[in-house]
Formats: structure tokens, C-alpha cells, sequence
């Protein structure tokens, strides 16, 4: 028999689609269903569309480490997208990415891969995963809104213990949040997906009170392959200096395994 | 009347040291100074020297964030980097550095730079600096001790209010540390020194009784620049997973501002 996952076309592969052109050279059409703040793609959105080319031309499995600059917004539409191969070694692979539209570098990020399927070498957690109530008692914190432009939130759910401060006009001071999150459309995460989830939520920062928040650099630390189903996500930031502020993102599957771990600079739109 | 930095050349600088051959293209010594456990020349170390050209390329003053891959292990001896100009903006501006050593890469860097020295912009701190004692109440870690081949340690004074468990074979299982951190020839740190500090000392997974770290990915965020004088640090290891762990990396001036962040994925040795 087959799985659903068979059977049905998802959007976030659909949208993440990239064209094989020749070695090296792929395209992409970003969609305007993955818009954030400011009715942009949002950035982990165009990460993750950008790590799958470079995947296909290392045939490689899982992002290990992706640090991502981004130089320029995206915009929905075409993309030339370009890999290179760094070093493929052993155990770690490492490559580099480049997302071109209009002739002008919107992302540029180095990739190192491994294989995630069959981890060894020792397991020590020294924190524990984020504090949720079930996610069938916690609520849906956009009570089944869309917000306008903001097609991202459409691709998701979200589900906590309640709303955030911001949601309310009330935002609480404190820069942090967890929620339960999956896809909509129930796509099983992989590690690709988990490239994108860990900017998928609305800044940190609107709990200060502020507008929005453009990311500088993301990167993100894949630690395991996520078991099937909800997962739980933690997000924090402590200092804005400047304007200039780190979040911190972690995402967990449902059974307390650490999946994801992002930080990313970002600048106070 | 010169400032006594005018007059004296610190080791830092003179073992960063890059030459520039034509455009785009630096050549480095490196030297057996700064070598970690293993022998090899610390990663933080490297990183700067790759970064100093980079800023030289891109008549740079800050790096603001900066994402290493390294590829194979660095040795002392000459070494090429090339660099590349990504994007040059008006507040932030993004090169590419790579560092080769007979033939082969051994570190990629993509630096995204500002000027630091005037910052705008909300700051907003959630978090408090490490809690030390006093410069003046605190012990010399190394108790003014070489470790045989690594000498990194005699480049810096680290002082705290105790000896790490490991140095007594005694590990606490608990992988954080705080601990004051300067050059021993008390080179002023500037925002390009602050990018080998947060990778200057001990690997906090030897409070698990592990050997060692080595780096796969160091992402660095210069936050501002820093006050003269010893600087406060926190460091701390919260997941080991199938032997891949992060090491988080904080580093406040006297003043009690946060000047660095970082985080490192590292596989146990």
C-alpha cells in the first residue's frame, strides 16, 4: 500500500520545486504562498527551495549545517539558483549556494550535509524540551484567521497554551514564545522542511512591541530526522542591541528528540 | 603621546599578519602559536586571519556576522585566501573568504560587516552578563602553566572563580563555564579579535569527560565593540546528540555590555 505521502502532492514540494538545467544550474519559481511580514517569500522559505538544489547536485541527505546571508528580499517568481561542491568528505560534506533573481544575489549560504539516519557516538541533553499542554488542549493561535498578505501563516498550524501578548494589541516584554507547529497539509517533516520551519513563526520581537524583524544571517544546525507528527518549538530572544537581535529557534518531535537548532541575526524592521 | 599599542607589536596582530598579493588575493603565515588540543592551529585563530583579509579587501571596519565551514584541519605554515565582494550596501556589506593550504580549502567564510562604531537603534537586554568575581578575586586557571602543545593558552590569561572540574580529572558533567578572558600581552580587543576569542578556550564538553571538539561550522555575531580591559565570558554545551554538539559562546566588556555571540556545531573527538 502505498503512504499518502505517495499519493499527494504537498505544497511545500511543490512550491520548493527546482529545475535541473545542467550541472551546477537549477530553476525555481518562488511562490507567493510563503509570504511573511512585508508580503515578501519568507526567508526560510527561499533557504529551503535553495538547499534542495544543492542537495540534488551532491546527491546528499540530510542538512547538517546551513548558514544563510541574505542579501536582498526575495520576490515571488523566477530563480536561477547555482551550486558548487566544496569538499565531499567521509562523513561531512560541505557546499555552497548561490539565489539569483533579476540578475541581482537575493541568498547566498554554505551547506554541510551528513547521513542523519544512522547516528552514533554519544547523547547527553542538558535541557529539557519546551513545556506544552497537549496539543489537543492547546488552542489554534490564529483561530483559523488568515492575515492579510501574510500567506505564510496559511502553510502552518500553530497551536499553544495561549495567544501572544501581540496578538491582542498587549505585547507581554518577553521575547519568547512556544508553540506546537506542522504543516497544514500534514507533509511529514524531513530535514529539508525543518530548513524552513525555523522561520516560520512571526518574530520574537513583535512581544516588544516592534513592527517586524529582517534577517541577516540564519543558521541552522539540523540534530536528528523527526518522528512523525506535531512538533514542539521554542523561540527566544534576549538581546536587541542596536537594533540588531539574535533569535534563537528550537524545534522538538513528539518524542523529546531535539530536531532543529537556529539562530539567526536579524535587524528591527 | 602614542598609545603604548602604537609602539608595541602584539602577537595577535603580527601572527594575523596578511600580504596582499593583487586584488582579491592575500597570503598568511601561520604560525605554532596559537595551536589547540591536537596540535593544530586553533579554528577561531584561522578564522581571524581570514577575516582580516576579507576587511582589508572590502575596506571593512566590523564584522557584524560571520559563519565558518572548516574543512580540514589548518597547519602551521603558509597559507592562501582569496576573497570576494558579495554585496556591498549601505549599513551591511557581505564577502566570501576562503583559506587554502597546499592546494587544499581549508576554511570558507561568508562576513557580512558594518560599522560599529556608532550604534542606533533600540537595545533592549533580557538576560544578565555572567556572574564572576572580581578580576582581582578570581584564580589563574592555568595557575600560570603550559599545556604541552597547546599553546594557545599561553596567548591568553583566563581567570574565574574556580578550576574547571576536568583539570582535576574531577569532570562535573555539567558542560558550561564562565570565566574573564584577555590577551596575556593585553592587546586591546577590538571587533576583529573578538572573532578568535569566542573559540579560545577549553571545549566545555570536557565537564562530560570528553577529550575534545572539532569545529564543523562557527557562526560568530559581533555585537559591539568592546570596552578596554578584561572581558566577562559564558560558555555553555546543552545537547550532545550522536556526538554532534553546539557550543553557545557569550563575551561582555566591564562595562556590562554583550560585545559577542556565537555558536559552534562541533563533533566530539
Amino acid at each position: 500500500m502505498l503512504g499518502r505521502e505517495e499519493l499527494v502532492s504537498f505544497e511545500f514540494d511543490l512550491d520548493t520545486l527546482v529545475e535541473r538545467l545542467a550541472a551546477g544550474r537549477y530553476r525555481a519559481r518562488l511562490t507567493d504562498r510563503w509570504n511573511a511580514l512585508g508580503g515578501r517569500p519568507n526567508g526560510g522559505y527561499v533557504l529551503s527551495a535553495s538547499v534542495r538544489a544543492l542537495a540534488d547536485a551532491m546527491a546528499a541527505t540530510d542538512p547538517l549545517a546551513v548558514s544563510a546571508f541574505f542579501l536582498r528580499p526575495a520576490a515571488p517568481g523566477l530563480a536561477s539558483i547555482s551550486t558548487e561542491v566544496v569538499r565531499t568528505g567521509r562523513r561531512i560534506s560541505t557546499g555552497e549556494v548561490r539565489l539569483v533573481q533579476a540578475e541581482r544575489e537575493v541568498l547566498r549560504a554554505l551547506v554541510s550535509f551528513a547521513d542523519l539516519s544512522a547516528p552514533g557516538g554519544r547523547s547527553v541533553l542538558l535541557a529539557a524540551p519546551p513545556e506544552l499542554p497537549p496539543v489537543e488542549d492547546a488552542i489554534d493561535l490564529l483561530g483559523g484567521r488568515s492575515i492579510p498578505d501574510v500567506t505564510i501563516v496559511d502553510r502552518y498550524d500553530y497551536r499553544a497554551a495561549a495567544a501572544p501578548g501581540w496578538v491582542h494589541g498587549k505585547p507581554s516584554g518577553d521575547a519568547s514564545m512556544m508553540f506546537w507547529l506542522r504543516f497544514r497539509d500534514e507533509r511529514p517533516v524531513d530535514t529539508l522542511a525543518l530548513v524552513a520551519m525555523v522561520d516560520a513563526a512571526w518574530p520574537a520581537v513583535l512581544e516588544l512591541g516592534e513592527a517586524g524583524s529582517s534577517t541577516v544571517e540564519l543558521t541552522v544546525h539540523i540534530r536528528a530526522r523527526p518522528q512523525p507528527g506535531w512538533l514542539a518549538c521554542r523561540v527566544r530572544t534576549r538581546y536587541v542591541i542596536g537594533g540588531y537581535h539574535e533569535e534563537d529557534f528550537e524545534i522538538w518531535d513528539r518524542d523529546g528528540h531535539l530536531v532543529a537548532q537556529s539562530r539567526q541575526l536579524a535587524l528591527l524592521a
